[in-house]
């Protein structure tokens, strides 16, 4: 029984193929390169039952991430967030089911642990030493930290602006920290020729093929978790994109290996900042691709991503899925952050609260069915980014009664 | 079969009993209460192989907890943390294994929530609608959090210095904060009267008994999570002293169960800080309880207790596993914080940095033999104290090349 039933890479656009067993960046034609699974293989060596009794992390599904050896896996314990039932906002968007899946309650607070857990491992199975990558904050957190564990080097280049937390990560991590007076394109230039000029490996989003894989699992999660059933929507906070592009390869994968039934995929939904729609207004024009974002800018810093490598994959994931794309306003999400730990008494990040936000105006549009049995993606803790919450409170002196 | 085969609660110190329907604080004779649950039978109708398939939460032992109907549950999908293999530190600190038990990876960042979970579950089944309590920051957030969950009004009472992002998560969760401009006693103070006034239940640490049931759960765990072996050593951040109480209980009912062996437990050691370290006092004097500690300080704010409720059954747990009480500096305790984060990936609290300045401390001294296989309790998110990491980064021009 192999570890993984990896077989090779391809690329979705030119159809090239490459062996994991080398280091991979970007196809030749420029396209991120996906990995394939020898499917037909796993089906006849494992059944669904044989997961029960596995340890709750998102290695339990080995035979589908890309590592070839255990001994290569480089964990925090990763893996089986909690699948939350939302019963009071069920009641306040008038929808069947309001799930989410709390991503917060990963090593680093976010679901980029995911990424980077899977795609450390394998750089460190290909014999990678050094990574570098540009960031808004959380991935560089958590591929720091993991690569320390690793015992690999990272180069980590952040906006200034970059939520404050996410760059005490990196700095406590041991890593090579460098903040960047721009965005993050900027930041990723920078990371380009550092890394063309000392042999560093690119880890940048989609620019290795792995991070995707660890991303698949937030899909493989919800299918076991639900019993090999499927949610009707799932809302996802769209940035790069991995995450809804991970989560329709594991149902892709998961329906050929027979665990859940076929033709019954869940809409995809992605869910943008007013300020960074490139996706939503591809969406609107029903393009393959998305353009540039100008001057983008939104509280949800997670998804202030104005033009993604794999916008094209996100789209089609949408599309094949009949899902849809939506946008919403800061101070909408804000509004709904407040509202999701009012109600369910859950500290939520602002891309998360979006989604919550997408959930109630879909309904109120209509698209979006009283029956409707919905997943929202909470991608990290509120407590990553303090300054979206203004508390108040009264100071009382020691000998006070309220 | 049973959802709980809680039985009533007793008095450690006066053996009086009493009914766990009912809302219940202290004794009459001022201890705090311990539950009782009728091991017998359920040894007869639960196995541990039983759990194996259950949902990777605490309430996987639920027949090992307090509530009785599971309606009354109250979750936020926490429990089974990661137990971590430290590679880098059994080297460092020479001995055979080091654990850590990740406690960061629940709602709210912190252990904290196993005991609100616990806690809010059996105060809804008892009908309890409001809460009162003290808090030094990540048991009101816990708590404040878990509250709104259950449909329940809380009011929190924190000093002005807790750390922000607790009072952020209090604050979000809709709960009555108020702050005031003294130390944790002070508030303590001001909520007994509150809620004398009000009619509000306390919740304040062990002045109602279900914390110590959510607290045992990581014991609960340790065992299954090592296959029902123990360690030889557990080290834990020592300030109210519920988690050492819990986990010692756990011990003994899993062994009364014979899920794990008669007369082996692990023995368990108080970690303090040096200017708040009034367990380790008491251990020093082989004395049965602690004195106030006047003008307590420590960066580790949640161990910052100058007397616990508890402290007999502290020194207790402590005396009856052959254990030990060290306290660490609060220099000596930042500086393993960072080592842990560059050395494993793991940012961690610097509560839970101080257990693993304390093995270095403990071999040094050659209380701890190399052979030992010893387990560090982290008990939150590096990220709640922002202010304990200085980072420092060079800023980069937009066209830099590094």
């Amino acid at each position: 029984m192999k570890y993984s039933y990896i077989d090779h890479l391809y690329c979705p656009k030119c159809e090239n193929t490459y062996s994991h067993e080398e280091k991979n960046n970007l196809c030749e034609c420029g396209s991120p390169l996906l990995v394939n699974y020898d499917l037909d293989d796993l089906k006849n060596n494992l059944k669904k039952e044989d997961l029960i009794g596995r340890a709750p992390t998102l290695w339990r599904y080995h035979e589908l991430l890309p590592v070839t050896k255990e001994e290569n896996v480089v964990s925090l314990g990763e893996g089986m967030t909690p699948l939350l039932h939302m019963p009071v906002l069920e009641k306040e968007y008038d929808v069947t089911t309001v799930w989410m899946k709390d991503e917060g309650l990963l090593p680093t607070g976010s679901f980029k642990a995911r990424g980077s857990a899977v795609g450390v491992s394998k750089a460190k199975e290909v014999g990678i030493k050094e990574i570098a990558m540009p960031t808004n904050g959380n991935a560089g957190a958590a591929w720091a930290l993991y690569a320390t564990r690793a015992g690999m080097k990272s180069h980590i280049i952040m906006p200034i602006d970059a939520p404050l937390i996410t760059r005490k990560e990196v700095y406590i991590s041991g890593a090579d920290l460098h903040l960047v007076d721009g965005v993050i394109s900027d930041a990723g230039k920078i990371v380009g020729q550092s890394a063309h000029k000392h042999g560093w490996f690119e880890a940048s989003t989609l620019k290795e093929p792995y991070r995707i894989e660890g991303k698949k699992t937030m899909g493989l999660e919800i299918c076991e978790q639900l019993n090999w059933e499927v949610p009707d929507v799932i809302l996802y906070p769209t940035g790069g994109g991995v995450g809804i592009i991970g989560i329709f390869k594991a149902l892709k994968e998961l329906m050929a290996l027979g665990w859940i039934e076929k033709g019954k995929l869940p809409k995809l939904v992605a869910v943008q900042a007013e300020e960074c729609a490139p996706i939503v207004k591809a969406f609107q024009e029903k393009k393959a691709a998305s353009d540039f974002w100008p001057d983008s800018k939104t509280k949800a810093f997670g998804i202030n991503v104005p033009k993604a490598l794999g916008d094209f994959l996100v789209l089609e994931a949408i599309y094949e899925t009949e899902g849809y794309a939506i946008a919403i306003s800061d101070e909408d999400l804000l509004k709904e952050q407040q509202l999701v730990a009012q109600k369910e008494g859950a500290f939520i990040c602002p891309e998360g609260a979006a989604t919550f936000a997408a959930v109630r105006k879909l309904k109120e549009q209509g698209w979006l069915k009283s029956e409707d049995r919905v997943l929202c993606l909470n991608t990290g803790m509120g407590i990553k980014y303090p300054e979206t919450v203004q508390e108040e409170a009264p100071i009382l002196p020691k000998d006070a009664t309220i």
